[in-house]
């Protein structure tokens, strides 16, 4: 039997333990896509006390409470922290096989130095523990993002946002990791949502114009790209339900614009068309600009409509959307690739269903002289776990190259989320160990331990050229 | 190499081991959905022969057996029995890897205590064996149920139904396992089907109403559910194609419901519509009354015409359909949960492709204070086997928490197939032993046994409240 | 640590080994699908060096090479062949996990006898030393079939093609194993692409005949059909992006048809009605003449406008789709079965998705007398890997009747892909001797070892009866 969650956690074999001790742990993280506050980042937040680090924003966590049947108060409501904590650990331990028993796991071991396991029984004494430990200034913000050896973070920002926070980090130049703004432009594609028109108002006055048409919001939008370019952006990332697509005309999709504008009805391919040519455009913009676009496949969104009027978005009640998307997204790319628009494009599906389908679509759209241009993004969300991570790197592996893949993000809202990276690298060095002693793959560790250090960083380094 | 379906099958590691044999064995069963007959329970049927017994009704096996190019005479027809189990023997050799192998050599051990491997060769003396042990007054159905430990079993019935079979088994009072009816009211949303007319009259028989309307369907419904729950149901169950949506409108359904009693055609958007406030009515109903309601979703029945005209419904021609149903799921409950009348609910999808989808509808409509809510229902019918119900439970536990599920059932015609329940308590033990050998979860046996207990018996029984 | 690629690769039981090494290793080669041409089989083509033997045509390794990165030139292009040999190797090194690797090496052990792994560092010595090997006689097309032990291949041919080189080769009589034709009408169903007026013109020249209607292609087809029957096929096959089913109407699939014919536009009913009679007149052509018809299911193809004007179709821009298919499959099936006129069919699916949708498709339309009837095709393209096939048998043992099943086929234009019958019977011995060893099944090695030489290929030479 294997300890708990040792050093050789997740790692089965000789090989596996080799690279993960001697090539992959040592390399610093690059995590490109996490939803981290970059006014907390700027203030160098002090956190009060562990549910506040670790509960507070987390709403994968809340979920498994309510799962559990925890109630509100406790949940996202005003109960006492020591018990809201508590309450979380007694969910913690009847999730077996959930990920959030490793990653919470690996945060208390890895943040707190504490490595027994988390019980109903134990919490209270460790959060009375941690809370002394989180007065320390080393378990600020900024402390806790440089302990874990980063050398890059981008957040997620919206065009409008005039990344103030960004340049203050920047100036102060306390962070030793970079700080990059990300472009999320969704809010400009959600024609169909109630604040749409209020939104291209404000999109105009940060881009210093005044936008009167489809035509229009990408010129304000390659205003904003140029921004945030200047702040050192270089990703993008774009949020979908499902892949829109629609006739690729600007008069077509200024109709569906002109209605939201006047508050009218539009018709579902006056949307398609306005969506397809604004996302046709701003790939021509990244492109121009060595940008990554990412797409985020398969999120269907704000599923409780109690729970969203009480609280609003991104508290627990989301879920995987099972609709087709390859035949739009074939089309989506196309267009972008036959106008010699296509930029590299990180493609993520939340639905494991289409994992085949996306890892298949990459090969229609690479570029001779740019390795590994279209990527499949690393498990996403609800995919984050062992089972859901170790599945997609088959799939890339079985369906393309997986020596080019630019590896894991966070993804996360939580400054303690970077053992995810750990929990990352230990499954591809597992799976990695076990081909190799399985005699699927030579037994070249120096090779293999290149292979690891480019996956765990060299490869998004070059790719994002940062 | 291990032996054959020994002790220990399934059971790869200590921990296993002790959790199955010290803790999932001894707990009772509750089979909380079957399709036994009430008519047979209550008198007693008994068995001619292991023909009888095991094939009759056993569409899984009739399967094999044409798959296998077993002619229809020897299958469905009037074949001599002793021929007809030498023929399944010899399908049985050839299916290694189905389910099937296994659920009949665990029949043949604990029901007959044979315990040497079913042939084409040995079949004829195993039939004449047990068709002497069959004559003994403890292979009839009652002593079968008694026998495995059986403390409550939940059949499947028609809201017309008048139950009388129920009535009389409690009356008598010889069975020690408590048989309690389920509302399965499939035929009244059945509105696109020939019968429909008929059976609106049927069931306004039952309810001692006219129904003239999809108001009226409800108001009948409610009368039968009323009535099946002082018969002591507390469960029901609605089998769906596909998951129906539309307007929730009175209006619009009573559209459908009028031209369905005129034999007039139907908008499919009005046939949605009533659908959609027959269940989300239903669902109130049985929240009201904290019934638990069961979601079948994706089989797709009665392929075969000529098959169907032959025999009827429910012999071996169904199979999984691949249609979308995250968004109309999603809709539907919540449509119920934001009137406060979306009741426990178990989802149970038949297509694997729609697994992740279902494991994260879940978190969407869970509540505070009422543990497991809505559940992740066991790997059903055609994902009843090993892979199946460890990626069901893997699934689940990625995505929500297993400590909270209800666990198994088994969906069957059979009176012999309780062993389904060790076959799936094994491959739980064998799953949670698997990570904790790993070093992915502490081994602390006593909690783990709680746990597996809890799956097999305690959360069932609180869950249903019986 | 297992060695490299050795003997037992994939062989991790002493069962497995058993099975392989003295049943599965000495059965002859029925490769009942595979796109070689059989202009080359009959001119005996040489081949000058080992990238145009390995890396021509195969757009498999071209994918991987443009997601590596490596330019055109050296791909698809006219760089030197050296270069690209080296550059392919590179790309391999990186493609841990990918079937490429094991191919390739699986191809250099058994037709060159070079054990050692590829890299970009040996990679011209060993493009040098194959140079100098392929110049003997043994290398050229027909000594490479006959060296691997070939009973049989059959070719895709479009029902024009005269097949004068199956004649060719036949009458030479050098080859063992025997070249069958198989017929592939897709154009004649692609009722909506440009080129359709000009191949009916030709498809009526092939059949003696004028087309002027639905009902007139169909009697041409069976003119072909006729011709190739006596030329030895006793295969079809229909490549498929999604199922189409319409209503099966001659009226409706001549609308579509005269307005194919005079360029004019097409209602989508009418072409699905097109399709369904055409497919379904043919499965009653093929079933009176015991043929067996296959369904190649979920190719969506040429995605890269710029490629496809480029280099035109299978050069690599392909990919998995992901439509809904179970609805209309079954639909299309069971008119066929209804009429008496369903051949025994094999269904491939490329999604993955829809693996478990397929695999109880099959028992939909199972005949008693018909052992396997339907079949459920082996791991195809993207999915003809070791997790992909492990996942298709797997699928069809859960699901069907292993023991009944054809096994593998190379589907490949290449002229060395046979080791993939070899990969293919190590990973079947490799699954069933999991299975017994782990005590599911039992250790009857004579029974196992007729069950792997049945898969093999006795299975296969009756079910095709050739």
């Amino acid at each position: 039997m294997q300890p708990f969650m040792d050093e050789n956690f997740l790692l089965s074999t000789e090989t596996a333990r080799t690279l993960y001790h001697e090539a992959a742990k040592e390399m610093p993280i690059i995590d490109y896509h996490c939803h981290l506050s970059p006014a907390e980042i700027a203030g160098n937040v002090r956190f009060e006390n562990i549910t506040q680090l670790m509960l507070g924003g987390d709403h994968y966590k809340w979920r498994a409470m309510l799962s559990w049947g925890v109630e509100e108060r406790l949940i996202r409501g005003d109960g006492d922290p020591r018990e809201k904590f508590i309450a979380y650990a007694d969910t913690l331990s009847h999730a077996i096989g959930n990920p959030l028993y490793h990653w919470t796991h690996l945060e208390l071991q890895r943040v707190f130095g504490i490595d027994e396991p988390l019980t109903k029984d134990n919490a209270g004494v460790i959060y009375d523990l941690t809370s002394e430990m989180l007065r320390g200034d080393d378990f600020r913000a900024q402390a806790l993002i440089d302990r874990f050896n980063v050398d890059y973070l981008c957040t997620t920002d919206d065009p409008v946002d005039d990344l103030h926070y960004h340049r203050a980090i920047a100036e102060e130049g306390a962070l030793r990791a970079r700080v990059l703004p990300a472009f999320r432009p969704d809010k400009a594609m959600n024609i169909d949502r109630a604040g749409f028109p209020e939104y291209i108002r404000q999109l105009g006055q940060a881009a210093g114009m005044e936008i009167r048409s489809a035509a229009d919001v990408l010129t304000a939008l390659e205003r904003r790209v140029e921004y945030f370019h200047a702040c050192g952006a270089r990703i993008s990332d774009h949020g979908m339900e499902t892949v829109p697509w629609g006739e690729p005309s600007f008069k077509q999709a200024d109709k569906a614009f002109q209605a939201a504008m006047a508050g009218e009805e539009m018709k579902q391919k006056h949307i398609d068309s306005y969506r397809t040519v604004i996302l046709a455009g701003l790939g021509g913009m990244y492109a121009q600009r060595g940008w990554v676009q990412q797409y985020h496949i398969g999120a269907m969104r704000n599923n409780n409509t109690a729970m969203f009027r009480r609280y609003g978005p991104d508290v627990g009640f989301d879920s995987i959307i099972d609709q087709p998307i390859a035949h739009n997204l074939s089309r989506l790319m196309d267009l972008q690739d036959s106008q010699g628009q296509l930029p590299k494009t990180i493609l993520y599906t939340l639905n494991p269903a289409a994992n085949a389908a996306v890892g298949t679509m990459l090969g229609n759209f690479q570029q001779g002289g740019v390795r590994g241009k279209i990527q499949y993004g690393s498990a996403w969300w609800f995919l984050d776990q062992k089972d859901g991570m170790e599945e997609q790197m088959r799939t890339l592996a079985n369906l393309g190259v997986l020596g080019a893949f630019v590896g894991m993000l966070t993804d996360s809202r939580s400054f303690i989320s970077y053992p995810r990276h750990e929990y990352f690298r230990r499954i591809l060095c597992n799976l990695i160990g076990r081909w190799v002693e399985n005699g699927e793959y030579p037994n070249d560790t120096e090779f293999l331990k290149g292979m690891v250090r480019d996956i765990s960083y060299n490869n998004a380094k070059a790719y994002f050229g940062i």
